[in-house]
């Protein structure tokens, strides 16, 4: 349940969605809710049968449904038929949190500590002991919660909200709207070594991160700078948790990325790719648009557009997904092959 | 080697535990260590017979054998045979390092930041650094270390310990007698986005987090807040470094989630669960109670209560070894399917 | 691109290199950059033909070649031939790094909270919010970047680089040029627990963390302490982002264990060891010394010297590539095995 300062009724949402409102009480909102745990204050939506009998045992004030529900399921709360409930309710609750939020009120901590040669614009907030080097450069209604650490050159754009224990090394560039959540790193040392003289030698690595406009990055995620050059994060991507982005990798745009999600450096990968969970790529490839990449793949190769991905090594999805499914029958195929094999001998001994 | 303030004596640690001191000399006990790097005032154990030739050298003041250890392997130490050795010496550091920390003495650093309207107990330790929100709780007996950042509406039960550079966002319940190692973050945002006129538009993420009594959680683990509702983590439940937890995820009770471990958004895992390192879950699935689940598993589908599950995809363990075990084969199976083929076709030929 | 402070001229560089100058130009040389992106003042270096394009118009003012190239590829940039372009390149920009560098100028914060007990060198850096404990000690040029937390009895040693909000917990050792990226947690407990009288019982971890000479380690790694005795990592060893080590893991010298990397408790791996990305190693398991390990590999058992593995389950990477190309006739065979099998059936059936 979350809970909102400003009060709603049924009549006032009805307003302002195209639906239809089935009203039965009057009702104050003034949270959302599930289902199971909603108050005579909640509003939910309903979409999924699944949730039958939450629906019909809910204490909610309003509840979002589609436009060919059968209200008498529930005989006396409030209906809201819409065509979309769920794209509606979450829009609501974009719109109550915005409307919650209030006016952009600046601060900066007396903890933080702000070299003299960064450049603030006057609207932010920074929270206590934030740490900015020389040459920083934030734009206005950015947040910098506490803790963070953000080193020399570094850039960050308007309206980025930055979360706690946050590192940025230098050099890195943080566009507009970007959301980094806690403990996220931009910005360290590729891993780049050379074996020489009988010791791993460090390469240098003196490129940098570009992180491009809307792009959110989830907790505990690392970016490494490039070696030389830039590793690029493209608009409107989104990384998930305790991802790794090696030096030089390039992302393009409205691509995902789910949690420990691993690539290698220099790889790119295109627009509109979506990589679910603990997928693996190799460096250096290339990965098209519109790529869908299964659970736990590992990429060892270029992959053109818009293909369905599986497996390790990743192949076409169908392919992988037969060979899975044939991979029951390899030890009766394996006794079989034994036995042809044992008459071939035993006819060649004849 | 953990060396102790309060020295013990062979004498004294008999009286305490059931069990028979084969003594050879006097002995001040200060620490406990392993055979290898014992002194004179070590305590060690020996339960394996791989250490044998380090028991055989051991300087230790004294060792906990089994009941049936032969002690002329060493003349001149002493020995404390107990039924079982490891178990014992363990509740012996156990109760050591209890009566080593001596009482807790209430702290609270000038260089904290702690918000008016926060609650604190008068017997908690914030060190330096931490940033409180307001309307947190923290109950007695809890240690929050140093940089530290707890966000508005978070309540952290008794006997609580959370270690440096944790990040836990708004509303998150911890309860009481939790450990939250270095690098954990808790509450943030949950990985949702729906694709939508062209770009990718964040799904607002207004859950929580419930982290139950007893519960563990290693360094940098994450774990996300839900949609709406709860991610929850039930009592005594174990948690490694650089987990993934997704959001409105449902842990059961004493269940063990090694490292690199990752759990997809809205999946339910029951009690008793062991995931070994890297395993992944997909997303609304449901695990039953006391189900094993070997390394690097990716979980695709629902598993019923008490089944041992290996593999990609994950099948019964057995299945899945016996698979293994005949992939081996592959190549020649291939290579006699091949001549099959060829000899079919050549006798349709004739 | 990467700018510094001190400018140089093409024939400066050829005087300090064992290579020939091809001049078209004065040049003031003051940041080395991708071809791509070079200016006139910039260095660059030219090895592999599919940057042809890229040479061919680079603004560069100097180009790093082999000494075979036909320098009329670009008629008015300048070129050094030398025997190893990129290795020279990256040893002139390690060159110009500490040339930059200037002078150590020891500072400590203000900010800081420095144990009275701790010892530090007279020529350290610690920066803003650093928290240190008791009987710390730091040697000399050591470098500790802001936000980090340095727990009791912690020695770091001489010209050692810890990047911001790193944990170092109690009695870790960290010797002479260590660099520790952000997020790095050393000495965190390890994943020890006993299910006994129907609770998970915690196992306590009284050992410590030991980082051996001119090793480093990637953000948001986690190097567990042992539960008695030492977790190590050896000399000029260097560990990725989001790596996860266990308790009493011993790690040899010049190893390379790439990002999300997972080693299980008590694991020993040898000297040159190189792992790929995503490689998990189970516990109380030996890997010999020179192994290469392939990306996301399951190593379940020990590993001789030298081997090359590969696939989950690990084998010699040679039979794994076999299977796995293979696989893909998996389909096939089992379709041939039910048509054996049924012809079997009808033939026993007459």
């Amino acid at each position: 349940m979350k809970s909102f300062g400003l009060q709603l009724t049924p009549e006032l949402i009805v307003s302002q969605l195209p639906g239809e409102l089935i009203k039965r009480k009057d009702a104050v909102l003034d949270n959302v809710a599930e289902l199971s745990e909603a108050t005579e204050n909640s509003i939910c939506f309903y979409e999924n049968d699944n949730f039958l009998e939450a629906l019909k045992s809910t204490n909610a004030g309003l509840v979002f449904v589609k436009n060919e529900f059968n209200e008498s399921l529930h005989p006396n709360t409030n209906f809201l038929k819409v065509e979309m409930p769920y794209i509606y309710f979450m829009m609501l609750i974009k719109t109550w949190l915005s409307l919650d939020k209030g006016e952009f009120v600046p601060y900066i901590s007396p903890k933080a500590s702000i070299s003299e040669k960064a450049t603030l614009d006057s609207h932010v907030i920074i929270k206590e002991n934030v740490v900015i080097g020389a040459n920083v450069k934030i734009g206005k209604h950015s947040v910098i919660e506490a803790n963070c650490v953000i080193m020399d050159n570094v850039s960050i754009g308007a309206d980025c909200h930055i979360f706690p224990n946050v590192t940025i090394y230098d050099d890195t560039i943080v566009k507009n709207r970007v959301i980094l959540h806690a403990g996220v790193v931009l910005g360290a040392d590729g891993f780049g070594y050379i074996y020489h003289e009988g010791i791993q030698q460090k390469v240098p690595q003196v490129g940098k991160v570009v992180i491009d406009e809307d792009v959110e990055i989830g907790a505990n995620t690392c970016i490494d700078r490039a070696a030389l050059g830039t590793t690029y994060i493209g608009k409107h991507t989104k990384i998930d948790n305790l991802v790794q982005i090696g030096h030089n990798v390039q992302v393009g745009q409205n691509t995902m990325l789910c949690s420990q999600v691993g690539i290698a450096g220099s790889t790119k990968i295109g627009d509109l790719v979506y990589m679910a969970g603990q997928v693996g790529c190799a460096d250096h490839i290339t990965i098209g648009d519109n790529v869908k990449v299964g659970a736990k793949s590992g990429i060892a190769g270029n992959v053109e557009s818009n293909k369905l991905m599986f497996g390790i090594p990743a192949r076409e999805s169908g392919i992988t997904k037969r060979i899975m499914a044939s991979e029951r029958y390899l030890p009766e195929l394996v006794k079989f092959y034994k036995e042809a094999m044992k008459k071939r001998e035993e006819n060649a001994g004849i």
